[in-house]
Parts: structure tokens; sequence; C-alpha cells
């Protein structure tokens, strides 16, 4: 008997987070479309990371599509605004891209659409990042209902599910489902202001929940930090 | 007494829709925010329009953005897929683009979280538009319910009103709105397929329903079409 696989469509950021989930699309069974959006981020390591996780993950094709959020400002990740170093704040953050998770999951809808993929996976986990509003699952939600409208798949009874398969994990707990994948954590990238060198900062809210993450986990940091909080 | 206008985002492809639906903004009396999609659309005449557009309505600013969702293939609009020339068929067309409206109501989304605009304005039609799913009543509905969910400012109390001005109107309706807006057709770019010279075919199904829509309204078209059906 043969086992037809189906394609899923997954957003790999370069970060752990989203090797994390795309390896879960693979473990799911799924052919991995991978989709990186270049938006002009000023981590732009992260996107050498997504190419070096596409190919780990075997993926049939990996698109870096190029989006300049830029222009419409109002990030510390895209405009000239400090990143913070001096620890998490309480509310949405300055690094909070307005509606990023929207976007890029309505582009991977369009790519799944025009590929005959059903299944979306996206690595957002509303733990640590409970205050990005796109990062909760009442917005993954409301998107898996918003494909069914939006699309002529979804119109003709053949829907899309979005998958977080990190929605409910802590950094800890995606720390040990990529060890337990057999992931090599070393090579994804999750600092948002990368020192000289190309070394993880250490201190930006990333790499704090990182550096957190492997600890309490209690497995070994690969990672390269300049500095320690 | 000074009164504050509110700066809203309109999407404006530089067809007569979005065009019509741009000038409603300003009739609402926001300052306005004009965003088109350089998506590598086979009929790129439409965005020497929306740039005549943008600047006719006196937009305080207008991006072109690009974003090439012919990487995604699966449209005429995009790929190397004839366009129909011979009448509209039942069913979805395959000038459909994969998720079209709501990539780009999600850009328009960014835009106006990062801008401070509350209003978005598009230029969708169900009547006449009846085979894409993302041009009914039911997915604009869901699309404002999601950026509620989406957004910092969703979540903070300021949600977005998402405002599609023709829904329920014909060709004919959007033709004679545009008269008493006082706008001239002329400007706008409606044909998916121009003919050399520059010119509207006069036979794809956006050119008909232009065609339709002068001759329902009663008024003097203003296009020059290389051929009538």
């Amino acid at each position: 008997m043969t086992v037809e696989t189906t394609l899923a469509v997954a957003l790999v950021s370069g970060g752990l987070d989203s090797m994390v989930a795309a390896a879960r699309a693979r473990e799911d069974g799924h052919r991995l479309l991978a989709l990186s959006i270049d938006y002009n981020q000023r981590h732009r390591l992260e996107l050498a990371a997504a190419r070096r996780i596409a190919k780990l993950l075997g993926a049939e094709r990996h698109i870096v599509l190029p989006l300049d959020l830029s222009v419409f400002g109002g990030s510390a990740l895209t405009a000239d605004i400090a990143v913070p170093k001096d620890g998490p704040s309480d509310g949405i953050p300055v690094t909070y891209v307005p509606a990023r998770n929207t976007i890029f999951l309505s582009l991977a809808l369009g790519w799944a659409e025009a590929a005959g993929a059903r299944d979306l996976y996206i690595g957002v986990n509303a733990l640590d990042y409970s205050g990005y509003p796109d990062c909760r699952p009442e917005f993954i939600a409301a998107f898996e209902g918003l494909a069914e409208l939006a699309t002529k798949a979804g119109v003709e009874g053949a829907p899309f599910r979005i998958h977080a398969p990190l929605q409910n994990m802590t950094k800890a707990d995606i720390v040990r489902e990529a060890d337990r994948l057999g992931l090599d954590a070393a090579i994804s990238w999750s600092c948002y202001d990368p020192a000289p060198g190309g070394l993880h900062c250490g201190l930006c809210d990333s790499c704090r929940l990182r550096i957190k993450g492997f600890e309490e986990a209690g497995l070994v940091d690969p990672t390269h930090y300049a500095l320690s909080a």
C-alpha cells in the first residue's frame, strides 16, 4: 500500500521555535514547503539560519520572499528604534511588528492554496510571547476560520488547518522538543540584535528566553553569546 | 473648532472600484494613505493608474509595495495561464489569485496600525465578483474580527473598521458613484490583459464588466478598447 503524503507549508523564520514547528510537520508525515519572509528585519542572520533549517528538514522547496515591512515603520525590528536589553517589560513589546503573523499566515495560505497544501505550520507560542497579540490561540483559531472563507479551496469544502504545535509550550518545553526530534539548536537563530562577529547578543528578550529555556530544560546550550545578563 | 481628521488606509489597485472606494474614504473625512501592491501582475498598467489615482485623491502618502506573488503560481494573473476572452464562466475564475485579498488586507492592517489609522477601505463588490471568495461580505466581516484579535490596537480596545463601500453595488452603480464623486474613470485601469499600445483589450471578464457597467449606467465610457465583443 502506498501512503500518499500531503504537502504542508511551514513558516520558517530561522528561529528555534519555527524550526521545531516545521520538524513537527515532517513528523506528522507531510512533505515540506518552507516559507521565509525577508521583511528587512534587523536581525538578518535569521535568514541564513532559515536556509540551513529548510535544508536540514528536507524541504521540497524553500521560498525566501522579499517583503519590505520597514516601509510601514512602527517596530524596533524594522525601524530605527532601540531593541531593549534590560529584560522583558510589561505589555506589548516594541519588537512587535504590526500585523506580522497575519501577513505571514496570509502569504503561507496563498502558497498553500496554489500548491494544493491544506496544512500550515507556525511556531508561535502563547506562554513566552503572551505580549504579542498574534501569538495567542484565539488569533490562530480566528485565522483558521478566515482561511475557510477566504479561499477557493475553503469554499469548495477543503478547508485549511493551521497548526501551532508549540502553542502551549514554554521555551524549556521547546528546547526539549528540539532535542527529542534530534534537531541541532545551534543552526537556529534567535537574537533580535546580533553582536559583531555574528554572535547572539545574550541580552535582548529573545536571547534571554533562549538562555532560560536551555537552563530550565537542563540541556546544554550550543549557542555562542557575546554577553550574558 | 478644529475638526481632527483621522487617517485611513485604502487599497488602490488602479482599477475603477478601488478608486471609488478610496474616494469614499476622502468623502468620509479621512486623510488618505494609499497602498498598492506590485505583485508581478501581468496587467502592470494598473500600477501607473494607481499612481494617478493616489495623486488625484490627494493621498498623504502612496506606497507601492513590491510583493512577488508569482513565485507561488496558481493564477492567470501572475502565472503563464491564458486569461479567458470568451466571457465569464461559472465558478471561481482562473484570474483568482490565491488568498489575494487576505494578503492585501493584512498589509493594509500592518500599515494602518503603524500609522495610527483605524479605518481600512477596499473596493470589493460581491455582485459582479461573486466567483471570488474573498470579495464576499462574510469574508470582510471575518477579517474585521481577525484584525481585532491580531493587533496591539485591537487588543487595547481600538479595533479596526474594514470598509467595503461597494459591497452591494453592481458595476453600473459603481460607474454612477464615480460620476457622483466627480471622478474621471479614464484614469483608472481595469483590463486583465492589455492590448498593444496600452489599450484595454475589451474582451477579458474585467473589460466586459466595465463596458456593461457604463452601458447600464447610461454614461459615456471614456475608455479606449482595442476590440469589442
